[in-house]
C-alpha cells in the first residue's frame, strides 16, 4: 500500500466521514451515495485553492483545513442551501503525517461546525492544491440566485466587510499588530463562518444573493448583470469593524470593504418590506438599493457618484 | 476581466453546459442545482489527474478532455448509475486558446456520448491538473457496491483487459506499431468508453462491482476485502484483444491485464443463474469465482496457484 493510499484511509477515519443523514454511503466505494428529501434540489459548487495564490505557503495546516471548507460552504449559504456533504481532492508534495493530522483536524472542526460530511475524494502527489466540491439541499424553487433583483429592492450585507482583506499584511507576516486587533482580523481570514443561518432566513425573502469573495463592488456587479438592474452603494453605510478601523484606518478599511475580497459575507437584495423581520434575527446592514439601469455605482456621503478604492472597480458591467 | 474569467465563460458556452434534464441551474451562480427523480440517490465520485503522472505531458488536449471525463464517468458505470452532471476544476499554467478549444471539444464530445452535463467548476493558474466530480442517479437500493460478493458467485469482466496498459509505450512514443495494431490500443487508452449500459444491466443482478483502474488483481482485492470472500482468477480465461496479443505477445498481454491498469472495464460478481441472460446482451467474460476465504488467488491452466505478473500482485488483502 502506497503512502497516498494510507492518506485516503486516514481521511476515511475522520469523524466527519461517517455516513449518516443524507450521506447513505461514504468513502470506500466507486461513488458515495447521497439522498435528498422529496421536493428538494441538490446545490453543487466546486472551488480550487492553490498554495501561494489563494493562501500563503507555507501556512498552518489546521487553519488551512478550516478555511478551505469554510470558503466552499459559503457558496451553499449563498444559495440558501443546507450543507449535506463534500469531496476533497488534495494534491500535496509529500505525505507528512504531522501536516496531514493538523489539516484533517481543521477540516473536521469546520465540518462539524457546518454539519457537513466528507463523502470522498482523491489524493495525489503534486504542488499543494485543494479542490473541494460541496453539496447542499434546498427546497425546489427556494434557492437564492443572482438573477432576481428588482428596482426598488434594498441592497444588504450580512456582516462587516473588509476584515479578511485588512488582515492580509498580518496573514503574510508583513506587519504586526496588538493581539486585540490582530486576532479578530486573522480569525476572519482563516475561519470565515459560512452564513448558513442567514441563507436559510433569506429563502423566500431575498430576490438575489451571493457570497462576497472578490470585494463588494465586484460581486455586486454579478448581481447587477444577472438581474439586469443598477445597484447603488452608499460608501458611508458600509459596516466596518472596530478592529479593522483601528488597524488600517478609515480610508484603507473602505478599500478593503469595497474591493478587497475574502469576506465570505452574504450580499443580497430584498424588498423593503422584508427588512424589519429579517433584522430582528440577523446582523443585516443596508448598504444601497437597486434601480432600473446597469452596473454598480458608488456614492459618497453627499450622494455623488465617486470612484471606488485604488483597485479601480467602478462600473462593473455598466 | 482576467484571462481565467474568460476561460470560465468559454466553458459556460459549451454545448454540454446547457441546463436540462436533471441540471436545473448550470454555470453562473454560486452553486448549480441538480434534481433527482423520486426514489433515486445521487452517486458522487471525485478524481484528480495530474500531468506527467496520470497522463503524458505534453499530450493532445482533445484526447485529454475525452479521457478525463471518460475515466470519471466510469465510476458512475461501476455503481450502476445514470450520468447526470459533472464539475471540472482545471489548473493550467497559461490560458492558451488553442489548447483550451481542443480540450473543451474533447470534453464536450465525451459528455455528449455519456449524456452528462457540465454543471460548474473552477479555473486556476498552476501546473496542469484536472479534478472532476461526477454525479449520477440510481434508484435507492440498486447501486452496485463492492461489498456484496458471496461464495459461489462468478467473477466476470465486461470486456477485454490490458489494452490501455499495453498501449503505454505507444502513448509515450517509446515504441511504434502498425496502425492496425496501434489504433485500437491507443483508442482504448485515450477514450475508454464508460460501461454505462452494462452498469444498468447489472442492477439487481451483480452482487459486487467496480471499474478496473489499477489492474484486475489489485481491484479484485478491493471486492474481496469489502465482501469478505476469496476471489479466484483463472489466467487462461482472461479476455485479451487480438491487437494486444499481436503487439505485446501473450506473456506481456497477461501482465497488462492482471496488473497494468487504466482498463476502465467493469469487474463484478454474479450468481451463476444470472449469467446467461446477461451474456445475451453484453460482452461479459467469466474469469473466476468467489469462495469463502480472503484475498485474490491467480490460477494457471492446471488450476495451480501461481504468482502474478512482474508487478507482484498475488494475495491482495489475503
Amino acid at each position: 500500500m502506497g503512502e497516498f493510499e494510507l492518506i485516503r484511509r486516514y481521511f476515511a477515519a475522520a469523524a466527519c466521514a461517517r455516513p449518516g443523514d443524507e450521506l447513505a454511503l461514504g468513502i470506500g466505494d466507486d461513488c458515495a451515495l447521497l439522498e435528498l428529501p422529496p421536493g428538494e434540489q441538490l446545490a453543487v459548487s466546486t472551488d480550487t485553492l492553490v498554495a501561494g495564490g489563494h493562501f500563503p505557503d507555507p501556512c498552518d495546516p489546521f487553519l488551512l483545513g478550516q478555511r478551505a471548507l469554510a470558503v466552499s460552504v459559503s457558496d451553499l449559504a449563498a444559495m440558501g442551501a443546507m450543507p449535506v456533504a463534500f469531496t476533497l481532492a488534495l494534491s500535496l508534495p509529500a505525505a507528512d503525517p504531522q501536516w496531514l493530522n493538523a489539516f484533517a483536524r481543521g477540516l473536521d472542526a469546520m465540518a462539524r461546525q457546518c454539519g457537513i460530511r466528507l463523502a470522498g475524494g482523491d489524493t495525489t502527489r503534486g504542488p499543494l492544491c485543494l479542490t473541494l466540491s460541496v453539496f447542499g439541499r434546498v427546497p425546489v424553487g427556494q434557492a437564492l440566485t443572482r438573477s432576481g433583483a428588482r428596482p426598488g429592492d434594498l441592497l444588504c450585507v450580512g456582516g462587516r466587510l473588509g476584515d479578511a482583506a485588512g488582515a492580509l499584511p498580518l496573514v503574510l507576516q508583513q506587519e504586526q499588530a496588538d493581539p486585540a486587533l490582530a486576532e479578530p482580523l486573522l480569525a476572519h481570514y482563516w475561519s470565515p463562518p459560512p452564513q448558513l443561518a442567514l441563507g436559510l432566513a433569506l429563502r423566500g425573502k431575498a430576490t438575489a444573493a451571493l457570497d462576497i469573495s472578490d470585494g463588494l463592488l465586484g460581486d455586486c456587479g454579478h448581481i447587477a448583470a444577472a438581474s439586469g438592474v443598477a445597484l447603488f452603494v452608499e460608501r458611508e453605510r458600509l459596516p466596518l469593524s472596530p478592529a479593522l478601523l483601528a488597524f488600517a484606518g478609515r480610508e484603507k478599511a473602505l478599500e478593503c470593504a469595497l474591493g478587497g475580497g475574502d469576506d465570505y459575507v452574504l450580499a443580497f437584495t430584498l424588498p423593503p418590506g422584508e427588512l424589519a423581520a429579517l433584522q430582528a434575527g440577523a446582523d443585516v446592514h443596508v448598504v444601497g438599493w437597486a434601480e432600473q439601469g446597469t452596473g454598480v455605482h458608488l456614492l459618497d456621503a453627499q450622494g455623488n457618484e465617486i470612484l471606488a478604492g485604488r483597485r479601480g472597480h467602478v462600473h462593473f458591467g455598466g
